[in-house]
Order: structure tokens, then C-alpha cells, then sequence
């Protein structure tokens, strides 16, 4: 059974698997990575079986999942990537049978502000050095923009913030809201490179005290400031609101308010832009490894769900583009980086957190290479007669900033 | 109470209403378009009161509601345009109040085949020399591309085939289908500037005999080819499929159908583009109008509604634009040009058919500059590998479009 079920899922690489019982098998075509891995006991043998979305993870970080050639993101490629979504592969088979049910767990997942927080502060209140480990200089904890797959991160960060500024078609002096600031480098560059005024919001401490003394040490804490505030309690309005990497972390039963606080906060003329993962393919389960162990209360939306929400909120989309594989390139450098600083992430955590991390960040490079995941960009107007009536402000103005 | 709903409605303008029984009434506080208007009869009243979207445009065309002063279009701007959606105004009242009902009666009107030929035919086998009236040279009969407000039709319809060409991302020598493809326009323009085949496929009887004279004298009918063939009945597969402005008769409840018909007519590293009236704010009903005297069995989609069909048939959105008042500056040419030529389509047809034809396209201006109405282009791929991954192709490609 177990043969047929590898049969249909690895179409490309080999894995050869030695059982705790010391017998040994061999699973997938070849043609691709070449994976070793032991299972320590049969106790992880029977949670693999049972219920592998969860397990492989799990198993992996506290080694009973060892690999004696290979990589994790080699095991994944061949048991996930191998078999990619547009090819006809099913995704989230347990999501999937409860298909009917996602919506009802979905609305049960509510992220009130107090969770919210909580949920935020499991991930962004890690240490600071361990994002120095691996971030660029902008400090860009969400998908980069590759003009081609081969340019450095450094540099594809620099352009996601080109590529975010021109869509927001900023005027001097603007107020700018930044829904989820992460550590202000997003706020620092918009002020820096088109003189608005921003206020950036977050949830974690780590990054608030890391955002103001940034902005302090940039000398324009007068121009670009941070609070430690959810963004259904923030007051006023704003020309622009910009969101980034923040929607993920909403959950699906809070949509219809966040567009509604969006509605709220944005000027009758004003423009947002959100930027955010997406799932291809209509929504769905959160994978259990990601939301157990990675992001608490995550929710990945579909497209449909994004616009039924901001439909009802009278948002008008008036762009949206769907960064494809950018998010994946975006990762590998991420991954590239952790492995080579592997030694000081295990000083810093343990081995166990060490292989976590490395195993949430090859998943997320094959969700975005073979599974539903995307990344869209869209940008929202209140009033149709908002922005110019084509899109070529955009261009010109990216040129600018990549310019500057 | 006529008074206090003409206080909620009127925002703008002045309306001089004279009754059946001599008396006069004023409605609105000026500052715009200034109407005067008769009714003739005390049941045209009845009818007006008691079923307002569908009566006033009945009883202008019927001669029951006389305009002494302004036209049809200032009195639509007074009564329906001066008080725009952005700025909270219900739309489409009697469909807001059976809102729960609308997904219900939508996937009653089904347009099978034989009923989507008879729809077609009630609109598009109209005589050739009505369109001659008012079309440009590249006969558009759909929402045209504005670089600014001011340009002319002519010019605005061929930077929008320009336009739609640069997001196909065409390849000469590549097979395309043109799903709704008019008097063959756009399919004898994509040859022309990118050496593509094409097939166009219509309903129309008129429109099929026109295309082929057409691409018959420009010497191209052994590249550009046209069908009288539903698109649910074509076979075989192509590397890009195009339709404009043919979406809006599929009617909601074959959104799948659709989209599960293009993922089956396309190359699997194939390109679609989508060009249609779209809704913001969420799917409604249609009004009862334009359903009733112009585009029977029509349905205009909300993104939200092609998205979830989309991402059922596992197409990919690349890109969405939403041309917000472009819809409004094509129809203002077609109206004047249409109001130039009046003695000629009153001699083709008669004083009833020009009215309609009149309050259809002023009814519709309306509805794009102040009610729910845009026109949505939105770009389709089957695998995420499809197309380079940065849009600045499209802006090359367009350039060197415009300048062919």
C-alpha cells in the first residue's frame, strides 16, 4: 500500500528509507535528489503513517527523522514538490475531504486582539539575532521582487520596496499607515525615498523597540514613528495604508473587519496596497506544522476570499498582480543563509529549533514552487476616481525609486 | 414622501416633473443638469412609482415620459448619477432587498446553447449599418483604453487592442482563440501586429459574415479564422485564448462551466485574457432594463464571483486591472456619435428603437460613473511557470504595439 501511495505522489528523485526494524525501501523513479533517512523507532513510524502532514515535521526536529544523505528540502521535493498542484495533484487531502468544514474551523479560529498578540509574539519576539542571521539590510521579513531568479536578496528586497512605493503613488507629504511595520524598514524607506509621513503598527515589542531606534538612529523619528497597537484600535485617517506580510496572520473569521478598519482608516481618496501570501486553487486548511509550530491562527486566503470581503466593505480592487515564484527564490535565499550560519542559530536556540526552522522554510519553498501558494499584491481605492486611469504612473515612478 | 425620497436620491441637478393632472413639481437643489420632464398618462405614473428601474426607461421609450428640457442622460444623472456608490448610496434596491435570493435566481437563468444563440442573435444580428453608426474603424464594441480622458475613440480602441496584445504575451506563429470575437477586430489585429493565428468564435450570424469578409479583404483568412460555434463546443487546445466583452452573457450560473472550458481549450503553459463589465461591491441581480430590451440573460460578475470559479478550474490570476471610468468615456463617444446620427438609425429602425437605444447607453454611463459598473481585464495562466515573471514585458510589448 504504502508503495502504491509513493507511486502516485513521487513522480521525480529517490528516497530510501531504513525502518526502525533495520529493513529498508526504496520509493520514487530517480531522475531527481537522492534522499537517506532512518526512522528511529516504531512508535514515529506509526505517527508518519497516520497522520504525516504533521509527523514528517515534527519527527524531523526531534530527530527521530534522521537524514543520512540529502537534505530536508530534498525529502520534501521528492514527497511534495515532485508531484506540483498543476499537474492535477491534490492538496491537503485532510483539508480537502473537509472540505465542507473549512469555512465553520475557519470562522472558529478567531483572532481577537488580545490572541493576536500573543500569536505575534511566538514568532516576531524571537531574538533579534537570529533575523540578523538571514534578513537583508532592510530587514524584509515577507517575498522579495526578482527582475530575474538570479539576483542577490539584498537587492530583490530593495526592489519590493520600489515595487510597493510606486503602487502606493505617493505624493510628499502623505500620512502613511503601515499595518503591520515588522521592524520599520518599510516605513524608513517610503519616508526616505518620497518624504511621507508614516506611522507603523505592530504587535511585538521586539520589533517596536527595534522600529523606533532604527527611525531614531535615521534621524526621523519626527517624520516616521512606531506604537505597539492593534490596527482595529488605531484612530484617524490616512492618505495611503500599506500592508505587508501582516493579512497572513488576520484569520479567515476577521476579514470582513479588517477591510471594514481598512475602510475606515483609508481617506475617501486614498490608496492601499496589501501584500500577502495567497493560496491558488480557493481556500483551504492551514497546514498543521506551520500553524502548531510556526504561526499560531495563520490563515492563507484565496483570492475569492480576499474580494468577497473587500466587496462588501465597497473597497475597489483596482490592481492586483500575483507574484508567482518570487516568494520561493525569496525563501531558498533564506534557507541558504540559515544553513551557513547554522552554528550560531544552534548557539543561539538548540539543534531541535535549529531543524524546525530549516524544516519550515524548505516546506514554505516547496508550497510556493509546488503547492497552492502565491503571493499577491493588491491594491485597493476607495473612489473610482482615485488614482491616474492606467497603470503607467507605476512604472515611471519604480524607476524613480529604484533610482534613489 | 415622493419629496423626501427625491431629497435621499437627487444629490445634484434640477428636475421640473409635470403630472398627468397638470400640476407641477420640482425636485433636487440644483447646481446641475436641468431638466424638464412630462409624464402623459396617470399610469405611467402608477408604473413609475410602483416599479421605477424598469418604468423609466419603458415609459421614455414608449413617448409616455416626454423631455421638454435636457436629455435622457441629465435626467439620469440627476435621478440615479448624483448620488455615486463611493459615497454610500444603495444600488439596485429591489435586488439589495432580495440579496439572499440573487445566487438562487441567477442559476435559474440558464443560457444553454440554444438560448445563449437566441441572446446573442437579439443584440448582435441588429443591422450592420447601426454599428457602422457610432464603432470606430477597428469595430469595438467594448469598454476602450483612455491614456487621458481626452483622446478620441478611434485612437482609444486601438491602444486598447494594443493593450489586451501586450498581456497576451504573444509569440508569432502562436494558435489563439478569440472567444466572442465580434466583426473580428481584435483576431485581424493580432495577426497583424504579433503574426498570430487566430479563431474567432461567435453566435452571431451577422457579426461571422462580416469577420470573414473583413479578414477576406485584408488577404489573412487563411490565418484568421472565424466560426459560427458555441465555446463550450470548440475543440482542441491553443497557447492563448482571448475574450472581450463576451463574458458578461455567460450568465453566473456557468462561471465553472467556463472557466472549466478555457482550462481544457488551453495549452498547458498557455495565456488568457478576460476583458469584462465588471461589478464592485458584490454580485447583484441584473437590472431589469437591460435584461428585458437589450442583453437578455446577461449577468455582471463580481471578482469575487470569477475568482471562486477560477480557482475551482485551477486557473492561475496573473493580473487584474480594473478600468474604472474608461467604460464611461466609450460610452459618451458612442452616445454623441449616436445622438449625431439620429435621423439615420430613426430611418433604420424608428423613434421607439432610438430611444432605447438612447437610454441604454446613457443608463450605462451612469452606471459607470456613479453606480457599480467597471470593466475588469484579468490575466489567466495554468501553471505558475507560465510568463516571465515580472509584468514589465507587458509595457515593452505595448510600446512596440502602439507603435505598429
Amino acid at each position: 500500500m504504502i508503495h502504491r501511495l509513493a507511486a502516485q505522489l513521487i513522480k521525480r528523485g529517490r528516497l530510501h528509507m531504513t525502518l526502525p526494524n533495520g529493513s529498508r525501501e526504496t520509493f520514487g523513479p530517480g531522475g531527481g535528489p537522492e534522499v537517506r533517512a532512518r526512522l528511529t523507532d516504531r512508535a514515529a513510524l506509526v505517527r508518519l503513517i497516520s497522520y504525516p502532514r504533521l509527523a514528517l515535521g515534527e519527527l524531523y526536529l526531534e530527530g527521530r527523522l534522521i537524514l543520512e544523505q540529502g537534505t530536508i528540502l530534498d525529502l520534501l521535493e521528492i514527497v511534495v514538490g515532485s508531484n506540483p498542484w498543476e499537474d492535477g495533484a491534490k492538496r491537503g487531502k485532510t483539508a480537502m475531504s473537509k472540505r465542507s468544514l473549512a469555512p465553520l474551523m475557519a470562522l472558529l479560529r478567531r483572532n481577537r486582539p488580545n490572541k493576536s498578540r500573543s500569536n505575534v509574539a511566538h514568532h516576531y519576539d524571537l531574538d533579534d539575532r537570529l533575523y540578523d542571521l538571514f534578513l537583508d539590510p532592510w530587514r524584509q521579513y515577507s517575498c522579495a521582487y526578482f527582475l530575474t531568479p538570479d539576483i542577490g536578496l539584498d537587492e530583490a528586497q530593495r526592489l519590493k520596496l520600489a515595487h510597493i512605493a510606486a503602487k502606493l503613488d505617493l505624493r510628499r507629504g502623505q500620512r502613511v499607515l503601515d499595518i503591520g511595520c515588522g521592524w520599520g524598514g518599510l516605513a524608513i524607506y517610503l519616508n526616505r525615498v518620497a518624504g511621507v509621513e508614516v506611522l507603523g503598527v505592530t504587535l511585538s515589542t521586539e520589533q517596536l523597540g527595534y522600529a523606533r531606534a532604527w527611525a531614531d538612529r535615521e534621524g526621523v523619528a519626527d517624520k516616521v514613528k512606531f506604537e505597539l497597537i492593534d490596527y482595529r484600535h488605531v484612530e484617524g485617517t490616512f492618505d495611503r495604508i500599506v500592508s505587508i506580510g501582516m493579512f497572513e496572520h488576520v484569520g479567515a473569521a476577521h476579514y470582513d473587519e479588517f477591510y471594514a478598519a481598512c475602510v475606515r482608516l483609508l481617506d475617501p481618496d486614498g490608496v492601499m496596497l496589501l501584500h500577502t501570501i495567497g493560496k491558488l486553487g480557493g481556500a483551504g486548511a492551514p497546514d498543521p506544522f506551520t500553524d502548531k509550530w510556526i504561526f499560531p491562527g495563520y490563515h492563507v486566503p484565496s483570492l475569492a476570499q480576499m474580494c468577497s470581503s473587500s466587496e462588501k466593505a465597497r473597497m475597489v480592487v483596482a490592481d492586483v498582480e500575483t507574484l508567482r515564484l518570487h516568494y520561493a527564490y525569496t525563501l531558498r535565499h533564506w534557507l541558504r543563509r540559515c544553513e551557513a550560519r547554522r552554528a550560531e542559530i544552534v548557539e543561539l536556540y538548540d539543534e531541535r529549533f535549529y531543524r524546525m526552522w530549516e524544516f519550515y522554510l524548505a516546506g514554505a519553498i516547496i508550497m510556493f514552487e509546488a503547492g497552492t501558494g502565491c503571493n499577491f499584491q493588491v491594491q485597493y481605492i476607495r473612489s473610482r476616481r482615485a488614482l491616474p486611469i492606467t497603470r503607467d504612473y507605476m512604472a515611471d515612478a519604480e524607476a524613480r525609486y529604484r533610482a534613489s
